[in-house]
């Protein structure tokens, strides 16, 4: 065992699960935690969930409180903005509320500090009425102007996952909804052809959503506010949220001579170390080892960011863990809609050498001949010389087991499986939840007949 | 491509995926398929959904119409028992429902003819009013009797899933339902911790369950029927269904020199060969390759009769494919309860030279701060030695994604998994479905913390 001071900057996914394994494998060691605000351990993919009412109690979205986070053995400081690595002096230097500067020192440092909303460079972009949403705080600023301005209208700009959550949270609060999206398709993570799908759920629900809308600037319209496209197309509301991704914080890590590589991420080896001894990062202001591509990309998710956190906090205290990598696999509730994916899509397979087949089935979730079947729309992606699978996306009714079937398919990619051994596998049957090949093994099976080689 | 004149016996999974996948890959065979009734391709794990009345047209548990079947080249030969194979001629003889005989000339022969309900030796087991259910025809003369009998009471002797289901299904119907079962808990398949929470919904819905209650006979009393235990307790009710289990059908192979093996199946190497050269069998008459164990065993379902029967036909048609074997996936729908396992159970484990240990966990299907979350059971199963995965039962809310849930287990143990290697899978996460880390990841966390050494 191994005594050990533990600096960990952010109290978000990566900085708290590093902190808790660093302490469940070392007792031993002092952890003191740098927090920017006061929300250590706050569960942040659930924040459109508080704002469309669903979640009632903010408090709630914590996975922990502040009092058995402190249980655990780990020290916080709350707003505490950290100013300065000090690699030489294995020193972190943080200012406190008041502006008073503090030392950690440390034998070994986590960064964990996340990432930051993108800012477009937009004339209007400063204008009261348009949000962010990312943190903790970002969101008491959306309820507050809610509750005070009872606003009854939003433009959201950006169809990712926050947009299209947002979309929907913002139509269970009453308001009239536009999605301005620049590009061709919702929920682009996804193609167009299943985006197509969300379309038309969120039109169904009432959104009205502008595909390949380019804003141009927002503009004050009285007491609103309007998105001008640089087409001259204008949309009106009453108040607006810009959710267009996403960039590494890094600017800490760069400045203590920490290497930062794609978008801006902080470079990591597969055990979350940096360039710099003793100092690890983890999450959203890392890179992300990619376990199809075998090497870094960016894909900031909170399940990657528990991952890389344990690992580097196992790490920090003698362990040898490496990450197994990320197939960025994801899944969203948009109203009565689960979308998932999992690996790669045609294009970005193509785009890394492969030679991608993509084939769309629709089935139903069980055997139609049991109450409530659905239907759901699952394209799978597989390498035609290899017959390796590559990802899949599946569109399909919320409570159809959508999401864990993409995770039969992670589970697949993770161990290099093909597209022929997919369908070998021994998955769970039963009339009301499934049919004896699943849904997945039936997209694989017509995957095959239509690369011309038998399953 | 070969010309290949195919002969099936059996209609069922087994016989109509082997058909089907002989004609994909090689359209001129010649496929003749003797069946015993007249409903070939019946999901016949849909008959209780036909009997509780939520499935209305017994016609839709056809994945297939005689029609369907025989627009894909299919032969079909209904009404037909298969009374000898004879090698050295390369035929089968069946007769009709006249009792003619009738040869059919084989290449290559699929012998899927299925499994028979085991009939436990008892006097009053052939009394009107007792009944089995396993084909089709069983559930006419089960639904005949309570349409014309209007009975209001039933005795279900055996726990098992065809037992369970119809405990559901005749609750359902408003029967009053009584479940005997010989063993100490019900749904034996599951450990009996797990097994208490099924008992639980179980009486919830007001089931009455007896354990440990060894029947010894089955005895008229007045127009009902009593189901009598060795110490003497008795059961009276209007109707007893016998669902104690299956054995394989086998005689007809026996007969023709085919060899038999585990539990009396027919005997199959990996290409689902018997010892008589170009005759195969697959599905519920023949042995079961597992996947965990290297051997064969029993363990039939529909689901591994639709793989079997696949490969069989395959390689009837000259190719190569192997079973890749059975994990003992299956998932059970019981009232509000879903019930799934995978891979060996504690028990079993110990019994094949593994050094088992199992742990049970009980966490939220997904984040506790949406609305509508629910605790779900897992119990998994690893080897202490290796830190090989071996097992999982979940028991959780239907519409909680368990089943699915399992097929990650599945997919991990096909792949000769670890219980750390499946905590680093990047599975699905969206607050509304899952946690961060996906309910079985914490199970194989609390797993490694159990085994003393680090996930």
């Amino acid at each position: 065992m191994i005594k050990n001071k533990l600096v960990v900057i952010g109290g978000s996914d990566a900085g708290i699960s590093a902190s808790l394994r660093a302490r469940e494998l070392s007792p031993n060691t002092e952890v003191a935690m740098i927090l920017a605000d006061r929300y250590p351990n706050f569960s942040i993919c659930g924040l459109p969930f508080y704002l469309s009412g669903e979640v009632t109690d903010w408090k709630t979205l914590a996975h922990r409180t502040a009092d058995e986070i402190e249980k655990q053995g780990i020290r916080l400081f709350p707003d505490h903005r950290a100013t300065a690595i000090i690699p030489d002096r294995k020193e972190v230097l943080a200012a406190d509320a008041e502006g008073r500067s503090k030392t950690f020192p440390y034998d070994r440092l986590v960064i964990g500090i996340g990432g930051v909303s993108l800012v477009p460079n937009l004339p209007g972009i400063d204008l009261p009425g348009v949000f962010f949403l990312r943190w903790v705080a970002d969101s008491f600023a959306f309820q507050e102007y809610l509750a005070s301005r009872r606003p009854k209208s939003i433009v959201i700009i950006g169809a990712g996952y926050i947009g299209m959550e947002m979309a929907d949270a913002m139509i269970r609060r009453g308001l009239s909804v536009s999605v301005v999206e620049f590009l061709p398709s919702v929920l682009t993570t996804f193609d167009p052809a299943l985006g197509g799908i969300v379309r038309t759920e969120l039109e169904q629900q009432g959104v009205q959503v502008f595909n390949g809308f380019a804003v141009e600037r927002i503009e004050p319209a009285g007491n609103r506010l309007s998105v001008r496209s640089v087409a001259a197309d204008i949309i009106t509301a009453d108040m607006v949220l810009v959710a267009v991704g996403s960039r590494p914080e890094s600017d800490l890590a760069r400045s203590a001579g920490i290497e930062t590589g794609v978008k801006g991420a902080i470079c990591v080896n597969r055990r979350m170390e940096t360039n710099i001894p003793h100092i690890y990062a983890a999450g959203d202001c890392a890179e992300t080892y990619h376990r199809l591509l075998g090497k870094n990309t960016y894909l900031p998710l909170g399940t990657t960011a528990h991952k890389q956190g344990r690992i580097a906090g196992e790490n920090t205290v003698g362990g040898n863990r490496e990450y197994s990598g990320t197939l960025g696999t994801q899944s969203v509730k948009i109203f009565n809609r689960v979308a998932a994916r999992t690996g790669l899509k045609d294009d970005e397979a193509l785009k890394e050498g492969f030679s991608p087949l993509s084939v769309d089935v629709e089935t139903w979730d069980h055997k139609a001949y049991y109450p409530h079947a659905k239907k759901m729309r699952i394209r799978i992606t597989g390498d035609k010389k290899t017959g390796k699978l590559l990802g899949a996306q599946i569109i399909g009714a919320y409570g159809a087991e959508v999401s864990k079937r993409i995770d039969t398919v992670a589970a697949a990619i993770h161990n290099g499986m093909t597209m022929e051994a997919l369908n070998d596998l021994d998955l769970a049957y039963t009339p009301p939840l499934s049919s004896p090949w699943d849904p997945v093994q039936m997209a694989a099976q017509a995957w095959s007949q239509a690369n011309g080689r038998p399953v």
